[in-house]
């Protein structure tokens, strides 16, 4: 593999999207299942380590564990159990050179780190984002009705954004994109609320899944200044990828970019040109290729300047939306800083651009964008 | 041209969809017509030899006929005639190094071979494919009744199917892929038949162009435990594509994947990192970019890398999708081989992975996934 | 960067959709705000220069302002002022080696260049292209009726058109590109002016967007047998994006083709794949990927690359879309050149096709394909 840029290989990350680790030991069918967006592991497809991501896994993270390049997956998996789920974490999380990590903690969390355990874990800093959707369920959970969903929403947001740095709606995965650009009237919301309380009592679970209530969670996180992060594109099967092309924003975007409020578009494959076309028209957009930078494993890179054909640095943001494996932040970061260099370097050497630009513009895709959004603390 | 890594010059391949060669000679027109997907030739945007399967034909398909690279059009067109379809058709099937065909014969049977000449010209196993709306058009063109259809139907797909390997939905070219996941109820099946019968009997052709019945159609192959083929993206100007979106049949496939028989989406370009997606998460779904192959010529490998992001490797598939011309074998072929050697070679020189891996994705591609889907016996 | 294959160098180029320049002076702020489809300029987002156009213009352009290449952005526009805009845009027009530009006069003209001051500046042939909403809006401005809307506005195409080389349509921006196939019956027209006159009535401002009455329009260019622009794809934060991939325009393409009118695809991104595909299909339409091409800056000749997979070089045309700043002319311009040199040069590497074969394709995509389209006299 070509060495990185100097500036690359030492440049400060902010991973403005991701998720805690499972502090416990996986095995084989574990491992599998939580390396990419496939829900299960099917004799039919053969092993999804057959794939750029399982080759990554053996190519750059065999050599973490102290093993060689490519070593087979039970040989990873065999090693991976010596150590011990603990100082994998450890070896991963403070190899990637990230100064922050913002965490979506409203995904299965039971089986994940805390946001404190991941800070101790990285020796970094852990922020917090607030799934917009999981505060709605929770107050549904606990007890509302329709009139007071509105209230009690707003309480509990207030209350777990607390020290947040974000929100973030998952409409993508319940509803997809194509929410209206308009703010619910309160009568809008009662009613919704009134509906959806009603499927509960019918003895439906407890999943939000309506476009006005959606829509009514964005417009609070908006309302607070507070960034917000949405799903788009890629994820698992539970999606309905066509119904997630960030294209389908563009009338909620019009709406809200009078508020001057970020609003961040995560992972888009295979729309990430389409997101950065939105990044570059709205001055509020910002977006970035998460989650796909390592699932594509090698191809990272292509996507990464697929992504910049029309998204301005500095609205390129850096996540991994890394989930409970480290070795998926340790991916991430090390694919992301591979494309970055990747084209810094051919642009350099075509004499596209100077030095110092380069520099420049990997610190604000680096660091320097998210930190200017989510108003983040010096280190 | 760099040469093939020599592992993927040797492989044996399975193309697990394509269809027979024209056994006449052509003229120019002719050739013209079934060299793309252009239903005609026409001096507005001058000859189709000018374009990049074009260009192929001449670089890659003029040397098997003994003439140096780069023949004209005229001069291909000329040598072609000399030495006869016959001569023709058998030194490019030949020559792709493919031990197993399998034949969509439901296209313009009358005017290609059949199966059992395509075996005899090409030296290798075919079989056979059985297009579904064509089985149920000809119930309908022997005559059937609305509440008999599906009975009807059931019959004869048993009798075509009796040593085929595999069933194929055009849905794609008449109603689109967005296919309901709910298998069709009896009576909306006698429904459905009642008011294409009707059409009929007013006068329309015989075509089946009904969401209910296509889906039935589908159920029908899925109940077989016969691996459904579907046509996705791109073709001919009969096409409506966007309509053809794989990502369409996300409901359907969410339907279908408890049943474990294998869907293989077919071509998928332009959509075709949404097909590898679905190939990704649902453990039943598999892909491959037929028919694009041949006609990007020198940018065929570009399109598998696109692919190859989110595809496992033991879920790409390898097809032609060729049709009429044996030269559109001879390239689909050599341009698939062209296209994972290209991949492989800059992973190994990257290091991104070992010989030993490389030689065993290539081999999952070219026959092993295909073998074990179709179950074919061993050669 | 890699010098040009010298026959591209050299070729003379049509720029068959471009606008007028800025006659006078503009500021940073203004500069900015013409440099990409952005509409305005945010602190949220840094400078628009810290993107793929904005380095090419400080890469490319400098030089010809006698700066050294990556001259900043302050440094760029404090020459540009120096200069003055009379001689920037000489220099840059000059230097593109276009004999032709096609010259949509449509858009703020008041604040560009007429179509004569272009010639004077450029030292080339400058040609109109009657954007047909603009004509329907200034009819309505000038007074007309339900009944008498199609006579009128047929009278004002009739004098606009007079040594027109073509029209355009916007619909796009307006009502997306699912235009029906169907030309719509006189009654239909009348009652959507009609509907339409209410609205100005009422005060709305006279804004034309109505599918029919798009369609009418371009069916009135059809009928001239004047070639159809239509915007595609890639536009600014006006646009919703989702509803013009060029695909939408199946149906309406299909009722065309009989026609034998040109139908000519501009910029077509994210969606230049799918517009090389309805090039291929039918036989009238042609495609560009003008827009992208100076905004994608070093990308711009992946892009090309991803056009040519599909588009026979007969169907392809070249424009930049540039508009206001002569840079653009001069970047889509010479990013155009740097895409086709890099395409031909891989393929002579490869030996994909011969030198003589290649001077051939870059001039039917050059100038041949517009000056057969366009019927431009030969220079």
């Amino acid at each position: 593999m070509t060495a990185l840029l100097d500036f690359v290989a030492e440049l400060p990350l902010i991973d403005h999207h991701c998720h805690g680790v499972v502090p416990r030991d996986v095995d084989r069918d574990g491992f599998e299942r939580m390396l990419t967006e496939a829900d299960t592991v099917s004799p039919l497809g053969v092993s999804l380590f057959d794939s750029l991501i399982g080759l990554a896994v053996r190519a750059r993270c065999a050599p973490v564990l102290d093993l060689p390049k490519h070593a087979t997956a039970e040989d990873y998996l065999t090693r991976r159990g010596e150590l011990g789920a603990d100082e994998v974490n450890r070896r991963f999380l403070r190899g990637t050179g990230t100064t922050d990590f913002l965490l979506d903690g409203g995904f299965l969390a039971a089986s994940l780190t805390t946001t404190a355990e991941f800070a101790q874990l990285s020796g970094a800093r852990a922020h917090d984002v607030v799934r917009l959707e999981q505060v709605a369920e929770d107050v549904v959970r606990a007890g509302t009705t329709a009139a007071g969903f509105a209230a009690d929403f707003d309480a509990e947001l207030t209350s777990r954004a607390n020290g947040a740095v974000g929100v973030k709606s998952i409409a993508a995965y319940r509803v997809g994109l194509e929410l209206s650009g308009a703010r619910p009237a309160p009568v809008e919301v009662s009613d919704a609320a009134g509906r959806w309380l009603a499927r509960v009592d019918a003895g439906e679970p407890v999943r939000l899944a309506d476009e006005v209530l959606h829509r009514h969670l964005v417009w609070a996180g908006i309302d607070r200044g507070l960034p917000v992060q949405f799903h788009v594109g890629y994820g698992d099967s539970d999606v309905d990828l066509h119904r997630c092309d960030p294209l389908l924003l563009t009338g909620l975007l019009r709406a809200t970019r009078a508020s001057g409020v970020p609003i961040l578009l995560l992972h888009n494959y295979p729309f990430h040109r389409g997101a950065a076309y939105l990044a570059q028209v709205f001055e509020h957009v910002f977006a970035d290729v998460g989650l796909i930078t390592h699932n594509a494993g090698s191809r990272a890179p292509a996507i990464l300047a697929e992504m910049l054909e029309l998204a301005p640095f500095g609205k390129l943001l850096f996540s991994t939306d890394a989930f409970g494996l480290a070795e998926l932040h340790h991916l991430g970061t090390a694919l992301f800083r591979k494309g970055l260099s990747d084209f810094l370097r051919a642009a350099l050497t075509a004499d596209e651009l100077s030095e110092v630009d380069a520099i420049r513009l990997a610190r604000l895709a680096g660091y320097e964008n998210a930190a200017r959004i989510y108003r983040l603390e010096p280190r």
